[in-house]
């Protein structure tokens, strides 16, 4: 860690406390200066107050009874409680419409997130430049990924590819994933995963349509 | 309802658990015809298999204890269970590199979600022509989307257009959105939103990441 010795120890957060400090972050990315009560985040997140203060209080003493908390320094907290209060370097691999997207998205590199390196199989792709970046062949990944440095690597590859894939990317040095393949990878339990399977999500939603038309029945 | 009136209750089921069954349904879409074991799909998820037969359990009598679970007795009650035994029919709206990913992630299909409408603001892409559909304009959502019967929006537009957006859809009897967009949709309770905030994912990521390095410390 690169924090001194002064620096307050880092909390510890259960993954659905820092899921909702993600949420609660992007409530303040508005530039306003007016302090930003419990109850505004609990609404901008859809939870009650009391779980927004508890969840807060966990990141230390940072809020006025009847006054409310702080903006930045609010963010300042919860960035680092999620430990984005510094840049991650991210590989991506399997250029295609997705990564493209990805490539310019704006919420990455305005949280830290720099893509520092493309790579795909495809021949008519490699040597192409997207963002200041020139597409590489997966075949180098390894041994890019740490010249590179990179943490993260983001998997836009198909199914198909995606274990072959990620095992070349922790070979390099990647302790996490960000999955977009509809596939669930067997990797190390010390290799962190999130999975962003987006026919789960379109499925969750169906059945949240369809619960709702019960309640009208 | 569609169903008859000799069909069984449709289960109650809480969020948690339909995602999860979401997750199963990954696991059963192998072409295999041996049953599958409550461990074989806790394993595949990464949750307890206790956990796995209650889940089960909620969808009625299904699994033969020692045997396990059939395949396509389990693939069809979990449809049923999350309302995915029919299709679904949705428009999109924002056709970027995000959506023409969309339109050719083949989960989508394979589960009855069709893409009946795309449309843009962009004069020079209305009229272009994606995967047999002609991008219309964003001006003619209310009329369109009720003449479509479409049931789900899909929102891959700038945060800056999502709310409005968000209304013209529903105006046109939209009741479920798929937020791609960066900011929370303002909508009557009565309209289910699942936002994906690709940010949250990769901080999340960044969390899990960080937090391993500190049980090795």
């Amino acid at each position: 860690m690169e924090s001194g010795d002064d620096a307050p120890p880092q909390p510890r957060l259960s993954r659905a406390a820092a899921y909702r400090l993600s949420q609660y972050l992007r409530c303040l990315s508005a530039p306003l200066t007016s302090p930003v009560s419990s109850l505004e985040l609990a609404r901008f997140v859809g939870v009650g107050d009391a779980q927004v203060r508890r969840d807060l209080a966990a990141l230390g003493h940072l809020g006025q009874r009847g006054i409310g908390y702080d903006r930045t320094a609010l963010r300042m907290a919860i960035c680092r409680g999620l430990g984005i209060d510094r840049s991650w370097r991210a590989v991506l691999v399997g250029v295609g419409n997705l990564a493209r997207a990805l490539l310019r998205y704006p919420g990455f590199a305005a949280q830290g997130f720099q893509i520092v390196g493309l790579f795909d199989h495809d021949p008519q792709l490699i040597g192409q430049h997207h963002e200041r970046l020139t597409i590489e062949s997966v075949e180098c990944l390894p041994q890019r990924t740490q010249e590179l440095h990179a943490e993260l690597g983001i998997l836009t590859v198909p199914a198909s590819a995606a274990q072959a894939v990620a095992e070349q990317l922790v070979l390099g040095g990647v302790t996490g994933l960000l999955n977009f393949a509809s596939v669930q990878l067997r990797l190390a339990p010390s290799v962190q995963v999130v999975s962003v399977d987006l026919t789960i999500q379109l499925e969750h939603l169906a059945f949240l349509v369809q619960q709702q038309r019960f309640r009208f029945e």
